[in-house]
C-alpha cells in the first residue's frame, strides 16, 4: 500500500509550523471558500431525538432530491439509480469492488488522483497508467495508445473530468473517443466528476451523457468540493447499469450508511439559488489566472491553463520533486513564510514520470496565491538542486 | 458478495408498509434509546465557516480525549494509538487490508455478525468459520477445536465481545484461551467491543488487557451503540503495534478523513456524566428479561440467557428462518402488527447452520417488546412451516 503523496510530508509542515513558519497549503484540495450557511443551518437546525442508520443507499428523501441536480446539469437520472456514498472515495472504492475481480486491470490516464491506487490495491486490482503529457497541456491520449494497452484483463478506464491533478477538462471529442473504446472493448468507463461545476471556458460533458453507454458507465461523485464541504464525507454512486447497482448495493449494506449529518447537508444544497456557482466559478477562475501567470513568469517554469478543477500541474527547473518539496517545509522560508506543494511523482504510475512537476491547488484567496507564488519563486534561486 | 440478512428482507418490510401494516423492527441494532441531548448540541453549536477534512487518523483533540474514555475502562493508551474510523465497519475493514494479504484465512466463532463475511469478500480473505452452540449458549469453542482449523495461511482470529448476534459475553478464561491460541500460533486477534458498556453481571474483559499481546491485538470500536449514535459513522480502529498502525494509516489517508460533524459529537460524548451508561444498561438489561423470559416461555422455543449486548438468538419450531421471517412480513400480521426478524442463516459461515434460529435485536421499549412477542407467539401459531 503506498503513502498518499498529498498527505506523506505533513509530518514536516508540521515541524516547519513548531519553528514558527507560516505555511501556504497549496498541496490539497481543501477549498477556503466558506461552505454555504443556509447548509451548514441546515445541520443546525434538524429536529430528530436519535442519530440513526440511514438508508444504505442514503436517505431517500435525498436521492430523490439529488435527480433535480443531476437535471440541471443535464443528466437523466431515477433515485434508484443513486448510492449515496461517503465521500466520493467510497463511491470509487464501490466501483472497483462492484466491477473488477483481483487481478483485472484499469487503464487510467496518467497523472491521476493517487488515491485511485490506494483502493486498487485494497481491491486486488492492477493499475495501467496510460501517459498524459505536460506538453500537449495533458490532453487525453489518442485511441490507438489505449487500445495498446487493452488485455483479456483490462475491465475499465477511469477519467477524472475535469481532472485532479491536472486540471484538464476532457473535450466533446476525447469523451467521444472514449465512448468508442469502452463500446468496442466492453469495458466499464469510471468517470469521477467531482469537480464539475468548475469549468472555465469549455462545457462539461458528463460520462452520464454519452448515449449508449448505459450499462458501462459508472459516475463517481462527490459534494466536497461543490460546496466546500469536505469534511462532510457525502458523495454518490451512479450508475444505469442494474447488475452493478444491485452489487454495490451489497458492499453498501456491510458498511450500513453513510454519515447521517451530511446527508441533511447534501440535501439543503440543492436548494442553494442557480446562481451559487456562479461566485464560486469566478473567484477560482481568477485565482487560477493568477497562478499560471506567475508560474509561467518564472524563469523555467511551464505550466499549461488548466479548463478545469482547481489544480495545476507546473514543470519547474528542479532535480526531484519530492525533494524539493520537502526542502520548502524543511529548510526553506522567506518572510517567515513557505509554501507547500505535492511532488507530481506521486500522481504518475510509471516510475521515474513526474520528477521535475509538482501539483499546486489554488485553494487560497488571490493575496495568499502572490504571497506563496513569491515563496516558490524565492525558492528556486535558493534551492540547491535547482537545475537552472 | 453475499447480501446483508440484515438489510436484505428490506423491501418485503417497506411492502408491508404500504399494506398499512405496522413492523416492530427487532431485525437492526439501531437503538430507540435517544441520542444525549448534549452531544447533539455539541454539535448544534459548533461555530465554523467551513466543513473541512480533518486529520486521515481524526481529530487530533479527540484522539487525546478518547485516552481519558479507554483509561476508565482500564485500557492504556497513547492518542497516536488510534485512528479514528468511518464507524466501527471501517475499522474491521483496516483491519482486514492492514493485516492480510489475499487468500489468508480468519477464524470467526460462529455465528458472527454477517458483515465480517462482506469485509473478508472485498479483502480477499478468506472466514473459516467454528461453531460455537445455542446449547452451550454459545460459549467460546475449546482450544483444541481451533488448533483444527489452523493452517500456515491462518493469520487471526476475529470476535465480537459481548457478541453480536449471539450476545455472548467472553469469560477471563475464555480470553486466556484466545491469548494463548494467538501467541502459540503468532496469530492477530481482532476484537470488535462496539457493545463494551452493555455487560449483565459480568465484567468485561477487553482483549487490550490482554497482557504480552501488543504486537497481536487489534480493537475495532465504535460510538454507534454506545451513545445511540448509529448515523454518525464514528469508530475506532486501536493497536500498539506500530507497522500495523502505520499501514492502517496509509488506508485511512487514502479516503482522507473520517466525517467531521460525528467527531465532534464523540468528543462532547466523553464529558457525559460518569453514570449516563448505568441508565442504559439498566434500561436494555430489564428488556433482555423480558424477552428472554417471553421466548423461553413459547412452546418449542429456545433461548440462551445473554450476557451483554442487545441481541438474542432464539431456535424456533420452524422449518425454514428465512422463509419465516418472510413470510412474517408478506403473510402474517397480528393486530395490524408484525414483526421483523433476522434469520440466523446469514450469521453462520458453515452452510446448514441456523435453520431454525433467529437474531432478534432487543432495541424497543417493554410495551413495544411485549406486543412484537405476542406477534412472535401468534405466527409461530399460524406459520405453515412450523414443526410443532
Amino acid at each position: 500500500m503506498p503513502a498518499s503523496p498529498i498527505r506523506k510530508l505533513v509530518p514536516y509542515a508540521e515541524q516547519a509550523k513548531l519553528k514558527g513558519i507560516s505555511v501556504y497549503h497549496l498541496n490539497i484540495g481543501q477549498p477556503d471558500i466558506e461552505t454555504p450557511a443556509m447548509i451548514l443551518d441546515a445541520v443546525r437546525n434538524a429536529e430528530f431525538k436519535v442519530l440513526e442508520y440511514s438508508h444504505s443507499a442514503g436517505n431517500e428523501s435525498y436521492r430523490r432530491k439529488l435527480v433535480t441536480y443531476y437535471e440541471k446539469v443535464g443528466i437523466h437520472l431515477d433515485h434508484n439509480q443513486i448510492i449515496i456514498t461517503t465521500g466520493g472515495s467510497e463511491a470509487i472504492q464501490f466501483g472497483f469492488l462492484a466491477c473488477l475481480d483481483p487481478g483485472d486491470e484499469v487503464i487510467i490516464p496518467e497523472p491521476f488522483y493517487a488515491n485511485y491506487n490506494g483502493f486498487a490495491v485494497a481491491a486486488g486490482v492492477i493499475v495501467k497508467p496510460i501517459t498524459s503529457s505536460i506538453d500537449t497541456g495533458f490532453a487525453l491520449p489518442n485511441l490507438s495508445e489505449f487500445e495498446k494497452l487493452i488485455t483479456p484483463r483490462t475491465k475499465a478506464i477511469v477519467i477524472c473530468n475535469p481532472n485532479n491533478p491536472t486540471g484538464y477538462l476532457y473535450s466533446r471529442e476525447e469523451m467521444e473517443t472514449l465512448k468508442e473504446i469502452v463500446l468496442r472493448h466492453n469495458l466499464y468507463l469510471f468517470s469521477d466528476e467531482a469537480y464539475r461545476e468548475f469549468c472555465y471556458g469549455g462545457r462539461h460533458i458528463s460520462a452520464m451523457e454519452l448515449e449508449g453507454t448505459e450499462e458501462n458507465v459508472i459516475l463517481m461523485d462527490t459534494i466536497s468540493k461543490r460546496y466546500s464541504a469536505c469534511g462532510g464525507r457525502i458523495g454518490a454512486f451512479i450508475t444505469r447499469n442494474k447488475t452493478v447497482l444491485a452489487t454495490a448495493l451489497k458492499f453498501a449494506q456491510a458498511r450500513l450508511s453513510p454519515p447521517s449529518y451530511a446527508q441533511i447537508l447534501g440535501e439543503a444544497a440543492i436548494d442553494l439559488p442557480d446562481n451559487y456557482f456562479d461566485e464560486t466559478r469566478a473567484e477560482y477562475l481568477s485565482r487560477r489566472d493568477v497562478l499560471v501567470k506567475r508560474l509561467n513568469a518564472m524563469e523555467g517554469v511551464f505550466c499549461p491553463n488548466p479548463g478545469g478543477a482547481f489544480y495545476a500541474i507546473a514543470r519547474l527547473p528542479i532535480d526531484d520533486a519530492d525533494q524539493f518539496c520537502q526542502w520548502l517545509l524543511e529548510s526553506f522560508s522567506y518572510k517567515a513564510h513557505t509554501v507547500m506543494l505535492a511532488p507530481a511523482t506521486g500522481f504518475y504510475g510509471s516510475p521515474g514520470l513526474g520528477k521535475n512537476e509538482v501539483r499546486l491547488a489554488y485553494v487560497l484567496n488571490k493575496t495568499d496565491l502572490n504571497n506563496a507564488m513569491d515563496c516558490l519563486e524565492e525558492a528556486l534561486k535558493q534551492y540547491p538542486g535547482r537545475t537552472l
